[in-house]
């Protein structure tokens, strides 16, 4: 049973699942970052000790560790927090990128805690609709990781790691990607002093139909109709960015290629 | 004045426009379709006549004739109709993507009325908060463009044929290119039998950050923050599809190239 809560890191995450666990009733006993302004300010809120050095991280039972850090610092963290391995103790990561082995080799109760939202400091995010995708390296452990991970959210998923990797891929499609895709559009308005008002809506919509849709039925547009008089106008227009025509024609090859292909 | 509307196309945008002139109590005197079936629905639902013969379309005063039909058949309709220009009559085309002069050629009246929107018949649109971008062939007629187009929603733009050449681009990219991406996403997850319900919230999300914040301002990632780690590993895992390795490479690099320029 996790009776309590140790989060290492007071990052975009570790400030949103900090806040979460601590709506949830459990206590957060430290809040650890080498940014100690950081770890204060989420200590403060979260009602607890912030700590700057990592050897001053208290040994607790029933203590779920959560290293909510970059990919980069797992490792470094776990063969840090190595001394602290004991039965009554789980240490998670919350990375979609990385293995579970990276804090296996070090405790005996390891898992992963991901949780599959983009997360900034000035947006509130009702955590618990979030999905949290639990694997354990001990699959007995998963029970435990589970019954901790409902609490924090409705949407429990078991993902193991090759799945994870796949969740971070396709992540990183509908997400990072499709961000840019609006800051190209943002861009392009701006040129002719359009508004990004003007595209909302459109964006909105287009999002809001894959809530009920599969997205491959709700294609539309010039490349799905192999429309090329409208294709050759806009690669035209697009003649000054050589990126962007790249990113045009790519695409558009691939929503043809695609419709053809069904 | 516009008094009355003569729709000639019963496709997406005919039917979700049609339905809100017909909310907006403005009378629709006859819905024009080469398929008669779609006519005649959509005749039903708004309390007017249906035509199959274009020879057959009424001509009347205080009339604005809507061609929401494809790009590729408004210059034919266009010709079609020219027997019906008068001073008290109104022709636009729906279009983003085709400048006015194709109905000017033809109509002393003309314009267009582009509703910046992607349309499906499975979804309801709040018709009201769609932008309308409207662009008249005489600039003393956009007035009386713009009263008919305030009756049907709250945000009416003005802007010209190559404004909106500028946003039908930049649509393309933020609804047809942001839906495949998408796609690709689901496929990803598909193959690993993985439920794309993981991803909605993700979804959701990044698209409701852009309400508010300028894109460039929400990107976040492997390709921000320049992890060659990842961003090799994601290539390694589509190793087995060149065209999304293509893909991720393109967007990762121009991700990559505009943060590094700023």
């Amino acid at each position: 049973m996790i009776e309590r809560v140790v989060l290492i890191g007071a990052g975009r995450v570790g400030y949103h699942l900090g806040h979460r666990v601590h709506a949830a009733g459990l206590p957060v006993e430290q809040v650890y970052s080498r940014r100690l302004n950081n770890a204060r300010e989420l200590a403060l809120a979260l009602d607890c000790v912030a700590v700057q050095d990592i050897s001053k991280i208290t040994p607790l039972s029933a203590c779920i560790y959560i290293l909510a850090v970059s990919d980069d610092a797992i490792d470094n963290i776990a063969r840090q927090l190595a001394y602290l391995d004991h039965p009554g103790r789980f240490f998670v990561h919350t990375s979609g990128a990385t293995p579970v082995e990276v804090l296996s080799r070090h405790f005996q109760h390891s898992g992963v805690l991901y949780p599959l939202q983009t997360f900034s400091r000035e947006r509130k995010v009702s955590f618990q609709e979030v999905p949290i995708c639990i694997h354990t390296a001990r699959p007995t452990d998963l029970p435990v990781l589970e019954e901790f991970s409902q609490q924090l959210s409705d949407k429990v998923y078991r993902v193991d790691d090759d799945q994870r990797a796949t969740l971070h891929v396709a992540a990183v499609f509908a997400n990072n990607f499709v961000n840019h895709l609006y800051t190209i559009a943002h861009e392009l308005l701006e040129q002719k002093g359009l508004s990004f008002e003007l595209l909302r809506p459109l964006i909105a919509e287009t999002s809001a139909k894959v809530e009920k849709h599969p997205p491959a039925h709700m294609q539309t547009g010039p490349a799905l109709r192999d429309d090329q008089r409208t294709i050759m106008r806009h690669l035209r227009y697009l003649s000054k960015s050589p990126e962007y025509q790249d990113i045009y024609r790519l695409l558009t090859r691939s929503i043809t290629k695609r419709s053809a292909d069904q």
